[in-house]
């Protein structure tokens, strides 16, 4: 019998037929209603199970975090908080958890901070918050190969290892072979890079630019979508080491083309995001609502998750051109109060505090 | 206006209308025929210029290569070889082309040889082969999305730069900031490899499985696609440095599925180029007949480059066991004649050579 996914179930749920669903425990209560998930949906199913019918060592099995197949018939759910329920006449223990172990992990079903879950990376994908970060993480990135093949552009798989810097963006990765102790060395004493795998020094990408603008200046529209990489020991939010980029590129696009194209492309992700992950949305809008609450008054975000996407959805960007950027930055009581770090002046590079006090106050 | 890209042109062509279209030219006849490419399909417009309504200057300028803008009115073609062509009104040379310099390059337009357009990396994307080849690795990567999503499968970023060695799959790259030449050492005299960027040694990955297994666990069905890594230094086509690999994983799934998934992917994908790619599978289809039309007889290939697509489209893969496998070897007459520079025996790794010798002959 095939299994058929929790999401499907609940989405179209056909009371009456037999279906085999198999999945992990989120829980297990009154030795009778089993929580299952199977990842399909950060909703579980709850399954019934008539405990007299069954082998108490299997009861004994179905613990927290144990993967198990339950096949059974899908009836209107008797108690509240679901509309159908599964009723068991299988039960296959497909793999076992151990309770103590359980109770040290983030699989322990309750709330867990952040940085618990960065402790037990290998685990995290089985919590409510994380399986809902890499659910949306793949509709995101789902509806940027969408949006842009449905415009004609092509996708385009820049090289990784390069031996150019495309834009000095910033501080590069070495990729090397030679000996890390005692690499070959020229005559004057330099590093002999011709012995290394590439004949010369190489690096990891900061930016698949350069070749897209080459593939664009004969596809027409291009885009790259893959992982770049910074080398620069800076903690902050704008850099990581290794993140995915997006780079389109398009022939005869004049400035005001690449502004269209930016604010269309981003109401699209926004849009697509929310019409397909409103389940997930939902739970982690509730998770930032609460911890907010636990804020004070003025700290707190105006807008919650799901009303700060709407609100891209929902409005215009503004738009202005590099003079009036520094005109309302000089004229900001933000300015006047001295709280940027640097200064203003028409000609400078605007820095990342400057552009964050335009998309915030303008 | 804006610019109407040719492949829209040509697929629904609306006679009488005026319109825009931006892109190279392939070549300039009689002073009066353009053969204009923007990337979007590997066809051409043909554009006729009336040249005594147009300063020499500029016509002087419709050089190969050339980026031009050509507005006009969309009429049923004159001559053959074309159903519609543009009758131009208004020429703008965007970007001019020095004749002398295309002489020595790949965007000359004749057959090159796929060694020389590796020269000229940063321009073959102008050939047809390279576009054709580009267009369809678009194609292709985009059917691999559209494929697992269609089909609930969450897509993953698995981390490229590593600590860890997934399969043993091969040599890997050290990504280091250290100093080349004088690195920190240990007293023990070894490199000490907590002064490098990540506190420790890394190396580019060889696989997402480690991760993607960890997230199928959780989210029930994944897949990887992303590049990975080799250092081998060897010329084959199986290995590449650098490659983009894919990687399903799901969780409950048994042997027969994983077949049954691969079989059905594979075969979406070939459907999928044949529907969304016709004309560039068709240009590099006669690109490969002619070529093989110059061996020998005994040398060339059975079956073309389409009908092997269709071949692997209309026929259920054969399944055999190890066992059968191994079976198949040992009776062959190429394994009799020795052919094999590996050994055969139950119980070995079957090797490249042996893989493809069961899937060209059984």
């Amino acid at each position: 019998m095939k299994r058929v996914k929790i999401a499907e179930i609940l989405s179209q749920p056909e009371i009456g037929k037999e279906i085999l669903v198999k999945g992990w425990v989120r829980a297990f209560r009154s030795n009778r209603f089993i929580q299952i998930n199977d990842g399909s949906t950060i909703n579980t199913l709850q399954a019934v199970v008539d405990f007299e019918k069954f082998d108490e060592a299997i009861l004994k099995k179905i613990t927290t975090a144990a993967a198990v197949g339950l096949k059974g018939i899908l009836i209107e759910s008797q108690g509240t908080g679901q509309a159908v329920e599964l009723q068991v006449s299988e039960i296959e223990i497909i793999g076992e958890a151990n309770p103590d172990d359980v109770q040290r992990t983030v699989m322990q079903p309750k709330k867990h901070s952040l940085e618990f879950l960065r402790e037990q990376a290998h685990l995290r994908f089985r919590t409510n918050t994380f399986g809902a970060v890499f659910r949306i993480r793949h509709a995101v990135a789902f509806s940027i190969h969408n949006y842009f093949n449905q415009r004609g552009f092509f996708y385009l798989h820049t090289p990784i290892i390069t031996g150019s810097d495309a834009e000095g963006a910033g501080e590069m990765f070495r990729v090397t072979n030679l000996d890390p102790k005692n690499p070959p060395l020229n005559e004057d004493g330099t590093v002999n890079f011709k012995e290394d795998f590439f004949g010369k020094a190489v690096n990891l990408t900061v930016s698949g630019q350069l070749e897209a603008e080459l593939a664009a200046l004969a596809l027409g529209q291009v885009y790259t979508f893959g992982p770049t990489f910074r080398a620069e020991n800076s903690n902050t939010s704008r850099h990581l080491a290794e993140f995915w980029m997006i780079e389109p590129e398009v022939a005869f696009n004049d400035l005001l083309d690449n502004m269209n194209l930016t604010e269309d492309f981003l109401k699209y992700i926004c849009n697509y995001v929310m019409e397909n992950c409103a389940d997930d949305l939902k739970f982690l809008n509730d998770r930032e609502v609460q911890e907010q609450s636990q804020k004070p008054q003025n700290e707190r975000n105006e807008l919650s998750l799901i009303e700060r996407l709407q609100f891209v959805v929902n409005n215009e960007f503004k738009r202005l051109t590099y003079t009036e950027a520094i005109e309302v930055l000089k004229n900001s009581n933000h300015y006047k109060k001295k709280k940027f770090q640097y200064d203003i002046s028409w000609g400078i590079d605007l820095q990342s505090e400057h552009e964050r006090y335009l998309v915030e106050n303008e």
